[in-house]
């Protein structure tokens, strides 16, 4: 029996005997013209005419979409279609590639010229700029995934759980988000921040995860159980870093400055170097340095920087505030 | 590489470099208003008066769920679910009939209180008889099992290219127009004119074959390669009866009644007797008897009755026209 | 369960004890370098050069989910959205409007590039000329549902078996057919007969009536039954016209030019006066002229004009070859 | 507004106050008995004892599937996904036939595994056997492709409305008629006619063309418009040979055996010779050969062997019934 | 190629050449019936005797569907269709509002049954009540997009990481979860709370952030990252407060009262006014009042009412537990 | 208005007036052959050899699947489809089980054969352990409805704010991922811990909790809220137990051992005793035991056993360190 005919069923059984329906009625105009007046209060208040034209911004959907295709096209066997053999191997990766290629070109260029909108100018180079965006790109994800490849090793080598390297691939969604991290990243880098925004959100509705793609990730990284990982904008994480479920790389916003305003774009988040190990519910702000080689214990508050090999813990600091080294 | 990802991309890949896109109107408010004005003069030329209410038709995707779900719990073993084995036959036939009946009844509801509204009457037991209908409806299946294995045996039977009795379940055109026909004549026969209909014309788009629901056929009935075949309201076919495709059993209108009207509901069709065959391309129109045994020639044009045992050619109504029997 | 769930079950639970699987070998690098080559060498007889570029042909999705759209906000209360009330007709028919005028609107564009690419030249108008054709089509719906509420009235009084006019609307194979050729032929007069033969197919699929969109046909159309039904590129029908299934208004071709060639564009199929009925299975052939109020007999082989009031049967043909007048 | 929440609401919104619903017994229990009494009995008559096992027999929705791949695979460019581009052709079509030949793979099996069970043997070879027979129908593709570009051009040449070979490809159901009768015919030929049978319907249904798939075919074949033909199981056709709508290529089974028995897999239908042209609704009907370059007309009934160079018309039949040629 | 046809194909493959397939049963019978007997003792020990009737509670995909249409209607450019545009937004809106509102009617039916059954009572106006119900929260929607906009301005002044308000509209799982939780609560002030609870579970799942319906929530209202915040029932939260990830708003219950038994629907979680900032991670817990304009850090544990201006810090409590203001 | 033409739509309507499409190549031959290389240099390094074959993994899509269909036969009328009626609650549950437990074969069979391919030993009885598997499976399904039930009152008697034992069922994320749990701790202990895995992901995912299918939990549990938990594979949890959000049950791995590698498969996660209640954010790590009768304060950190009865606050902890009972 489909899932359409339940739905259709689906109240229509129950209905008892009784006279004729009576007529609803949800006064739709009054509605529709007062939801129409707030939308004008509110693009007045933006400075926005009212203009013909299409929404042109991405599409959360579409992102997703890209973003699914990518993974099959770097891990074809596991990440692939489940009938995927060797032997068509290439065939698959070249054929998802191009659509998911395509597919990311009309999405850059709706990006571009929301951008070009925004800002009231007219941009000659547009569509040769999104070109270039895709096929550098396109150009990247070898390289790419030997990056990952060392996240999964590193992720199957760093959990005494795990049983073998696919079982990392397919389950394991501290994977999951450093894969669509380093995609994203990549589009951030390139000059399209909102579809590099979309791609992490997706990541973080799926997992839990929160990376801006803004944050500067090294090789083998691994992140364990993650639910409420957030790690931002301006971070730094060197290579073979091994962090916990809801760890916080963030920002210290304790003072508020003079002028009232939050300031955009500076480096505020931490630098973790290489080897760091930090521990589940670790909250580190600030644009401090995690020293290489470090252990940051669970739950601990840090907001200043901590040199090579330190061994931070809850008691550390509740009890020997000085020398946390 | 999903439907989705094709489609979204679609005509976007293709964008040429170029200005900004220019804003389209549709002068939709004028089109709205133009067609509200249609509608209003239609409803006018009908004598409806504009009110508020749903469209309370009954739906042609649920009928066709419906006879899915159907055909499903009469042969569960070939047009039931590809995983079903017999430990679970009955479960799957239970469920099915279930999720059908229930479906059926508010369809069934819908048809009634159709047929109320426009009649200006109020029904009380509507819902008692829309319960009857369909519970009638369901004890019957059975009997329209043994009925349609009689069927399937004759399209095995009269073929000489059907291989297996499996083979014409699955295959048979004219095998799947009879299923839908002996379900749609049931419902047609307990007073669901419309949801018949909508039924029949399912068929009628599937395969080509095209039989009104009220026409009364007998057991061990079979239409081979079938498109073209039409069967009219009030035609009566005997047992064993066999038809190739463009078979008509139609009314005959060559004369036009006094006073300019068609009449409605009248015998007009022909009765076919037991054992006939009826070759492609027959054309048989009016209340005329094919005895019992008969055989009716390719492309035969017949408008009046012949005797049992006869066998009708073009060759014998052309050469021969008063004695074909 | 889900389809998708018995989807994969298909063929899994069968599998029996065993050894490991085999792996299979389809050779696909020696079929997919035939396959090109042998695509290679089409093109070269088509003289086409191996060019990148994409497919840019319309889709036939695309207008089958166009014209079910169309279909909803002419007919909203009827063939829209079953939850449809009057309060918000206005709203839906608006709404879908837009969207399926904005999806013609980049189908239009695919035809007339498609064509510019065929003919080598560029076009400076296109995008203009692509919006009018749409804008036209907009305008001229309302036009078109009065001209349908004749044919759904001609169909209700032009057979004894209709009980309403809703039926009428959701049930009649030609009445849908008739609703797809007066789209059809709008795209057809506006320039994009591509489009036009595409919605064309879509209704001779579902319904087995077969009308070339350049057929001109007048108010008041009634094709009862259907199907076999083949009406030509150049057929004339005038108003009030009734025909039945496996009627032909074709070309008669039996002798072949001089050159040999078939010529393309001439005026080829028959002139159809009003108010002719025209029985089932009828073949009309070449530029003739059928006289106003004539009756065509059913199967009857028709090559040469009738003055109007004739009244042609198999008979008449055959036993008074000289005054079918 | 998705077609779940409209489905959801279907019924729901009209629903009149009143008491509690009055809940529905449908006597499921007493129904099924039935049901399953009637299966019993069925198979019983057809000797089969109740087993425990599951359906196994080919999805018509399965081949429906590999269908469409493998025709996108032949003309990737016109029938494959419209994001398609030429600089992944190839990845498209060797990912595509993997695909489809894998699927294919596993309906053969179940088709081999179905006859074997009802000659209750085991058959040892069966998996290399299907293996082989997926592998040869691979093989056999880039030979079809060719076979099938002379089908279009026939099909460009032979109507004066074809505008462009893309219209041809795309609109014309003679075509894609064409295109499965010869996928189909493979695989006849190959020894799975079930599944043959399942494709030709799957075409049948589409177009209304009954091509049976032990038809064969020549180079250069076209049908136009083709609602309603018939062509039968052991007709042979030639190169270049045209017909139209609702030509009949059957058997003539006027008069029954002596055994009362209908002989199975006899060569039973015409033989049609090259550069012949059969006009709509011709029935040509047994072991009869239609002599090279002969022209059949509209509507001829004919049943005897006519020589090569024959212009046959109804009324040569009528009048000259001696020198059809 | 399609899903559907991967589905199938999964598993199929490599079936490895071998004997037929053994039958396996899963002795359903046993089970279905052991399963039958639990849910007779289930229904047993909550006092509810055997009785025909269907599920009757609401559902959560419409419920989810009903969502996404409504926040379609409420931001149409940003949240609505990717087609839409300027002309059309008062249609889309409309037709989505009045397929909203009917669903919604159903659903609130559905609840409200429910609760009389459970009381036992019978309830004259349900019908009256469940569309009062609907029409109040149509009504209140233009009200509510003005509180929404007030929020997307505080998002996007609240992150240094946002470029603009449509980002913020498109990607902050904080803000999606505001408009999941405006229109939630007022289903629950409405007196349909099981269907905001359900609306309340859909944010949770999507974005980790759980705010309970009956949460009391001034405008301007930003929570970034969001993922485990929790936010308890009886919470007040002033205007123009700031929230981070993780932070809980619960209630006290440390110790347990006299009769052992949890007190229901008592005031227990805290009151926080206006403009209050507080960190990620800091848990707050009973029916405490965090005053205007103060600021709590990060991970801190509070229990009990801190004055206007406070800056609570883990620091702060740990050594001057005394005086946090 | 379907989500398929929108997305036709989606990017077309603003194609400027513009000179022909320029084609774009994005290097795919490179791209693809440079993944390759990079795939190659992977499997070398993990020492497996190209070899054809399929991917052979368990599908995810397919666990989720199956766990949906067991949710809805052991719990049908609340969460089985929404038109069930008591009548047919046990032919749903028969028809849902046998399609279940089939698919769930076809999962087992794909990692036992994957399992036994990486230890690089045939396996002769994998299939009939496969079948023994899924019946155990099948077979323990009554005991474990009996045991939810008992988890659905300890919700409903937790929690203040919950109204309904329907609401716990239908909208509590924490009895969802006990469901989910206690499905994959049974396919854990029957020797298919990847599946087991895939199940705990799939819970992880939609809820935010993470308890590895291996963790004991007995009967009466409750995890309120939930965000954020995680519980470990070798966690052993009494009845009656109570946890809040953002609650971990982990390792202590702070010092690292001799070989510097993590050992597998040790007890190493806390044990639970019975009637515990563990408050938001409490952090427990390593193989202590929590005796019964215990609670745990909020954002308490513990990594010591602790005798039953204690009642351990963060205030506790830090200023009486040595008497947390």
């Amino acid at each position: 029996m489909s899932n359409k005919l339940k739905a259709v069923f689906d109240g229509v059984s129950h209905i008892p005997e009784a006279a004729a329906p009576r007529p609803v009625n949800w006064q739709l105009e009054q509605i529709v013209g007062e939801l129409r007046a707030a939308r004008d209060e509110w693009r007045k208040s933006c400075g926005r005419t009212r203009e013909l034209g299409g929404r042109e911004l991405p599409s959360r959907q579409t992102v997703a979409e890209i973003l699914a295709a990518l993974c099959g096209a770097l891990f074809p066997m596991r990440l692939g279609p489940s009938d995927l053999r060797e032997e068509s191997e290439d065939f698959y990766v070249g054929h998802t590639l191009d659509s998911a290629l395509n597919a990311l070109l009309g999405q850059v260029r709706l990006e571009l010229h929301y951008v070009a909108r925004q800002c009231g100018q007219r941009e000659p180079d547009l569509e040769a700029r999104a070109v270039q965006i895709v096929r550098e790109f396109g150009a990247a994800l070898p390289e790419l995934r030997r990056l990952l490849d060392s996240d999964v090793i590193a992720a199957y080598q760093g959990d005494p759980a795990a049983r073998s390297l696919d079982e990392v691939l397919l389950c394991y969604p501290g994977v999951q988000a450093v894969i669509h991290h380093r995609l994203a990243h990549r589009l951030y880098c390139a000059g399209v921040p909102l579809l590099a925004r979309i791609a992490a959100e997706i990541a973080h509705s799926a997992g839990g995860i929160d990376i801006h793609p803004g944050a500067q990730i090294g090789h083998s990284f691994f992140i364990d159980h993650g639910t409420g990982v957030v790690i931002g904008e301006t971070a730094v994480i060197g290579n073979r870093v091994r962090i916990y479920q809801a760890v916080t790389l963030g920002a210290k916003r304790f003072t508020v400055d003079e002028s009232g305003q939050l300031l955009k774009g500076q480096a505020r988040h931490p630098i973790v170097e290489d080897d760091v190990v930090i521990y589940a519910g670790a909250t580190i702000l600030g644009r401090i340095t995690i020293g290489k080689g470090s252990t940051i214990g669970g739950n601990v508050w840090l907001t200043r920087s901590v040199p090579p090999g330190s061994n931070v813990t809850q008691a550390t600091l509740q009890h020997q505030p000085g020398n946390a080294g």
